[in-house]
């Protein structure tokens, strides 16, 4: 059974994650950290595409000490497990990613990836190989699932979750929409990739719930669909 | 003094106004599209950009008899004055907008446009030009506010709603968020040209309202800003 998927982020109030240059912007305030810290901490695994790696270097651990013990007394570790889809094996071994923090990372990887960076990859991480070209995100997930992973947050970036939806994987989605324009035409959205053109193709979704945080608004979607899991 | 500008737009839960090919979607339902019209009926114009025509081709007139009447009994004409930013006057004589419904329209174009299409477009509408490349913005707001406009209600698209803010121009946003994903990078979104870069550029705002909207959310924002007025 393949894993649940609660996609995250925070947007502006015109839909980017971040200006066209990928520069991480603050969009949301301590109370929604707080929140998505949770939301981490609840987690078995949070993912991430290759590009969210190279442009902010985030280390994806759980930052509170209470959700950490939290976890502990659960029997979990203490961050969950962490996973970087990366079809061409581009994560620099230096990545804050692979080195802060306990627990295990995996690096997901197609079947292109250079051999040797993937060797090299291997003292630092899992390597899971699915697809010719690209990762095969379908595939990703049954294996994660296999590996006893039922739970995943994704925290973008938009060419990862744009690949998700389209292959019917995401289940719930966050939005924090925050206070301020970033505007550009090339800047990331939340579902970039080619984007669907037909009505039938479309991802519906339903509105769970809305609620004020801070001076900005946090959307909680639930994706309907045929169901994969 | 400049007139008061509101934005109003729908879009998906991505944040796209419509998709990669601009194919108009539909995003909303009949209650919002009730709040849209009397939005317009309260504005005293209404404004889009050419790229806006050229993808929809809508009329912008007002379309709810009751609105209409209630213009009427106000002295004012039963559709607001419709314009079109048009820098290179690319709007063709048989668009919708020049033809349905009465009332004057409007075209600004920039000194770049070619002299002839103006000349033509002179039997339609009242052509103001402003800007050498493309229409000044700022100067074409001033030039509304002396003919008496007070209220504009802009309906689109992306890249005139980013040169409307980028020049300080806009007091108001509606979006309403519907319940799909539209994704793409390329589709257009609230605020598309170049985008802002730094901190202390992006345009901030203040969340006034959120109130759901059959199966979407309306997020009402007041631009902060110098006043410009």
């Amino acid at each position: 059974m393949r894993p649940y998927v609660v996609v995250n982020v925070a947007m502006s109030a015109d839909g980017k994650l971040s200006t066209r240059e990928r520069r991480q912007v603050k969009i949301s305030g301590p109370q929604d950290f707080n929140r998505v810290d949770r939301l981490k901490a609840g987690s078995d695994a949070v993912m991430v595409g290759i590009g969210t790696v190279l442009a902010d270097d985030p280390s994806l651990t759980v930052k509170g000490e209470e959700c950490r013990l939290h976890r502990k007394n659960l029997g979990a570790g203490e961050h969950p497990v962490r996973i970087v889809v990366d079809s061409r094996a581009r994560i620099p071994l230096e990545a804050s990613i692979l080195y802060k923090g306990t627990g295990l990372r995996i690096v997901a990887v197609s079947e292109k990836a250079d051999p040797t960076r993937v060797a090299a990859l291997r003292h630092y991480a899992t390597v899971i190989t699915t697809g010719e070209n690209n990762v095969d995100l379908t595939a990703l997930m049954d294996e994660l699932g296999t590996m006893g992973i039922r739970r995943i947050m994704v925290e973008g970036g938009g060419e990862l979750i744009a690949g998700l939806i389209r292959a019917g994987l995401v289940d719930e989605i966050f939005t924090f929409i925050g206070n301020l324009i970033i505007g550009g035409r090339n800047a990331p959205t939340l579902a970039d990739g080619d984007g669907f053109l037909a009505e039938d193709e479309f991802s519906r979704l339903t509105l769970i719930e809305t609620h004020r945080i801070e001076d900005g608004v946090l959307l909680h979607w639930k994706v309907e669909q045929q169901d994969t899991r």
